[in-house]
């Protein structure tokens, strides 16, 4: 099975997501918990040097592991902040793959909390990010039904305990009930999804200003994305970060 | 490229790999860190207890994510105990399928200083562990051509930047001299390997104790182990680890 935990960073996400591990594992279930800060580890310079490209490996490094592992047999326990629906949906795509069930739980609190904890731990992220991702987070469940949490817990409301109880709880639920998300439940196709993350993109881009020349050629290049995407067979997130890219450079050439 | 360090437990590889890496990096080589210790790390219940079924798959794991990064053309770093030969030969095996070089970093100082350093990070290790590692620890390059390290580093006797210079240095001479080490070269087959693994477990009970009965028994466990071995394309770490429980078993089964 994997659980996907989603929240914006610093919210208590790996307290909660390596407790849950640990009874799980009690219940006879070995469990990881793999996010893409573990991958990051593994390579010393991205203490020195921030790299974009390295970054995009790094996630997709996660992503495979997360497979691997579900290949396995294992339960997985996605901890990152998994703050677009897409990346939800790439994960529950590789559940899918592996013929396994999914389950969505929430962490959230006041950005303000996020904020402090993360000033009481040595501000180990940028506030700016924390504030960045709290602006552009999806919340689970709000546009589809297969994006749907099986809870949702206010971390700055709740105890450690209380939360890891919980979510056992409902993951007990999950099975008798025969209530555990299906991917194919969702009926959105995957030239729709792509559709739907490359227009986001470029509706945010005119927003910020733009005029009917550029709205034109990003229409333009959207199109012939989406096609290249569909052939490639790239996961949302890929969609997401190298249509992203390429908008960019479209943006620079304008600029010289 | 695969660069296997080896050394015992606390004896300075993980500074001098992950030092290394951010120099590679700076040299327009991505360089990962990988050992086990970062798969185990994923498994939160492990603080809780040990588990030997678990403790096989994480090294199984760890591979796998040695293999898939080098197969996206990323230099990695082995950064283990690997205090096996057979160690060093599953990762040689792996940096072959995947057409890459590899070179062997040899890292020692006398035992008492890795128990020292240990003791001041409060003793994350077990000193037994770190003792008997140290006795059981095959030097790279005593036996074999293909296991000859490209340098030995004394840590109790070299600063941390003169270490990763040396390594640099001796990377660099590899190239230009068509020296780079070919799994090929060993002309060691698999079978024999096997059989030499094998036989040096057996070998290692019997010199503790035991009758003409048992050295039969045992002999004849080894022989059908090597065929199912070969059958199934075990890993030599597979080897090592699957034999040495079916011995076990026998063993506690004279017991009673």
């Amino acid at each position: 099975m994997l659980i996907i935990f989603c929240g914006i960073p610093s919210v208590g996400k790996t307290l909660i997501a390596r407790r849950l591990a640990v009874e799980l594992e009690k219940r006879g279930r070995p469990t990881f918990v793999v996010g893409s800060d573990d991958i990051r580890r593994l390579v010393p310079a991205h203490e020195e040097e921030f790299d974009p490209g390295r970054e995009s490996f790094i996630k997709e490094t996660t992503l495979h592991l997360v497979d691997y592992l579900l290949g396995k047999g294992k339960t997985v326990i996605s901890d990152d902040t998994n703050y677009y629906n897409a990346m939800r949906r790439d994960l529950i795509e590789i559940a899918r793959r592996n013929n396994t069930d999914y389950a969505i739980v929430y962490v959230y609190a006041p950005v303000e909390y996020a904020l402090k904890w993360n000033r009481e731990r040595g501000e180990p992220i940028p506030p700016e990010v924390i504030q960045r991702i709290h602006e552009r987070f999806d919340v689970p469940g709000k546009k589809y039904r297969w994006d749907q949490p099986i809870v949702s817990i206010d971390s700055s409301e709740t105890r450690l305990e209380e939360a890891v109880k919980t979510i056992l709880q409902k993951l007990d639920e999950l099975k008798p009930q025969g209530e555990v998300k299906r991917f194919s439940d969702s009926g959105l196709g995957r030239s729709e999804e792509i559709d739907r993350v490359t227009r986001r993109i470029v509706g945010r881009v005119l927003a910020e200003g733009g005029d009917e020349r550029l709205a034109r050629r990003l229409s333009s290049l959207r199109r012939s994305f989406v096609k290249e995407a569909l052939e490639r067979n790239l996961s949302l997130a890929q969609v997401e970060s190298e249509f992203t890219e390429r908008v960019r450079s479209v943006l620079n050439g304008e600029a010289h």
